[in-house]
């Protein structure tokens, strides 16, 4: 951030009084422009034969690579309702939702994962504009090796294990960078 | 937002190529500038004896009314640094956390609050500079007529609730706004 999206004016990165840590601010105007995380909502979609919804990417990153539906929740949504349509926009699904599953938080790209159980409605699905292409697949046949990012991984592989416990929990964790494409999930507390 | 953040142009609002909403966007740089829903992170912290610590805010808006310690995540942060570091400024109290609790949308503020289940470590606790007091509550003590935000309402009212029924859940749900001063929670599905 360069200039004050307010007034125009140039902004300076400094600590406003009575705060702790630095912010672009205008000295023109005296807006103080906070920046946050971001919220990613999406769905964990079980058909009727219990095979998973993967879509294909067709943008950037990790183009080609099987993701689940999941995108920014947008102004004014819910993380209900952001998870519903980027799951309609990217897999042409409509669902039923079944609950929270998994809060990821990734600090490296300043985002918070938020991904819901739910069942395909109608039997239809499809490819989405930034989708090459959506399917269903069961546990033996998920691409492991070709999935686009650690949360997608993560979210599948405890929604597995907590199917063959027989209890889907609320799951929570970070997603640290360790280096260039090596992450580790330390997992917080389940409920 | 009026001038772009990057270049200091005018911007204007219109729907990008493969978008499907209205963005901020600078013809100059051709940055488009994104608005996202921000996270609010808090702690809901039980002492030893079962005493819950709420904060008298010394801040606007809801001066002077009681709240649970809360509030915006910052870049950098999980969920978890983000609501032990409110906890740690506006409650004094250093906690242990328990669980993720209550998952609450506020649509008409563009905020995700999420609570935390949480105990106190060592029974200290004080008024921050954004309190006026810090106190802790037997549950026939909460001062529910002066709660400052409808979350805290139904966050206290759920754990009471949940802790009738011995087993503590993952609450979701809408905070919806009817009128001036009037909200509703629209309980979404509890895991």
């Amino acid at each position: 951030m360069k200039y004050c999206s307010q007034c125009g004016a140039v902004v300076a990165l400094k600590t406003p009084p009575a705060d702790n840590r630095p912010r672009y601010i205008c000295d023109s105007c005296e807006t103080i422009h906070y920046q946050n995380p971001k919220v990613v909502a999406g769905c964990l979609v079980e058909a009727n034969d219990g095979r998973i919804l993967l879509c294909r990417r067709a943008i950037e990153p990790r183009y080609g690579y099987w993701t689940l539906p999941a995108g920014f929740m947008e102004l004014g949504e819910t993380t209900i309702e952001a998870a519903l349509r980027e799951t309609l926009e990217e897999a042409e699904a409509r669902v039923q939702l079944d609950g929270l599953f998994a809060v990821f938080n990734l600090p490296h790209v300043d985002q918070v994962y938020m991904m819901f159980r739910s069942r395909l409605l109608d039997g239809r699905f499809g490819a989405g504009d930034e989708s090459l292409e959506a399917s269903l697949f069961s546990q033996d046949a998920i691409p492991w090796q070709e999935l686009a990012f650690s949360t997608i991984y993560h979210t599948l592989r405890l929604y597995y294990e907590d199917q063959a416990h027989g209890r889907y929990r609320v799951h929570t964790g970070d997603i640290i960078k360790l280096d260039e494409g090596r992450y580790e999930l330390r997992s917080g507390p389940a409920v």
